[in-house]
């Protein structure tokens, strides 16, 4: 297996889970995170329903989802207290990390570090992590419910 | 015909559209006339797609099309700078105003004037005024396309 | 209004309705014919249960929805006994008439004398005709329910 | 595990496979196995158009794709000559079995050989076979793309 380590998620405060959360911690599980932004329409209508689909379909014992907020542009509008009413209207209970900053500064460093650190494209990106914290897997845009359930359940069937 | 004339919008602000837009101006054309809030499901998932979805149907020199932000929660994470973005990123190009507060004053007044004056429950809100500037259809939450398409058309039909 | 009578239905036998059914007899009722064959994908995927949804959408003495079974090939396999099971598998129950084959042979020719007398590229083919019984709309393929809701609405709003 | 071997198929004609198809053929690979009636709405509608998904989804020589036409009522209309029209008519291009019947004779043995020794309740329903050919899954009814792909994507992960 030749997968780099997955980087480190940079998050400035999390919602729906407590400071120390980390990749570390979700060793031993596979990991689902989806990266979105509140206000993007590929987001909101399609990945965002979907990611909230794996979270019921997969027991949170087999397998961990994690929401990460990655915004990189409207910086104003989208911030923590927005987020908030965001995962509090759509229901969202499992962990939501707010994607950091260098120098806690958006203004001078728009581009958030965990962003950076995975080279997303864009939102909505769906990434996979293994039991071990490989990067397995990492979409930009959509993905078929057809080919993510297949996807997940291939790192769900490796041994830890 | 018995129904009543609707009530005139209360907007403090225009996107898409200049200040002295009114239901008076667009008497003689019907209106759908569709109100939201950006953070509610919904809204977002169903009601603004379709709104959308009438926009390109039906020519504006037959039908006018205008979204109306009534932000009856939450007001400081859905104000004006907010709205904007949100209209930006779902390419909105028809006019959507503001629904204005008592005494421009969210935090005592948290029920918008116009919400107030159509009794609206909640968001989405769909609307039909008639030719005529009449209040003639007003659902609370979704409604089919193959209806709705039905009760655009028939406003359509009526002599000008 | 120049559009031209809409040509008479030529059924060698109805379901859910009796022999004497005809255009004529429903003048008075717009008319949403649709043309389909009982293993043609696009009919069974959309275009039978839009049709569905439209009977049930509108009223019956406002609405006459009727369906027409215009099998241009693969005859041996979608005869009346088959389309019997369709219509009772898929609870259907508004009037299905058979169109018929010049001379009653299918084998010498083998286009149905109504799919013939509309031009019918193919299947599914919506049709709607206005109270007065003229031919006002003709689709190929698949329509959008809120332009179809429109369509059939506009000929709704016209006087009797 | 155990689970118990799949029971053999039962198959008077194979469409899009030669007659010596059987699951001892195909031990090796897991088997996606669909049964379907070609006039039943939800065989129609949604498990075929799902099963053909999954057969565009996965490769042929990870994943073996079967259909069974498990035709149980209404045999007159449903016989080979007729499936053949719908499997041309839909493009399906894996093979596609018709269950056999006692005596081969369906008037008095309705019920056809494998759905029986599958214990099927109906149409449609969606079987999983291991490599070793050992049944897995049997699902009556529709089942979730997500969940569809995480179970195929289980057999897949196990080892040959």
């Amino acid at each position: 297996m030749d997968d780099l380590a997955a980087p480190p998620l940079h998050v400035s405060r999390w919602f729906n889970g407590d400071a120390s959360l980390s990749l570390e911690i979700l060793l031993g599980r596979p990991v689902f995170l989806h990266a979105f932004q509140m206000l993007c329409p590929g987001c909101v209508q399609h990945a965002v329903p979907q990611s909230q689909k794996v979270a019921e379909a997969f027991a949170r014992s087999d397998l961990a989802v994690v929401g990460l907020h990655t915004v990189f542009e409207h910086h104003a509008v989208m911030g923590p207290e927005a987020l908030e009413v965001y995962l509090h209207e759509n229901r969202i209970r499992y962990p939501v990390g707010v994607d950091a900053y260098r120098d806690g500064d958006p203004a001078r460093h728009p581009l958030p570090l965990t962003m950076a650190a995975y080279a997303m494209r864009g939102t909505p990106t769906l990434i996979l992590i293994d039991r071990k914290g490989r990067l397995r897997v990492q979409h930009f845009g959509g993905v078929d419910d057809l080919r993510l359930g297949a996807e997940i359940a291939t790192l769900l069937a490796e041994p830890a």
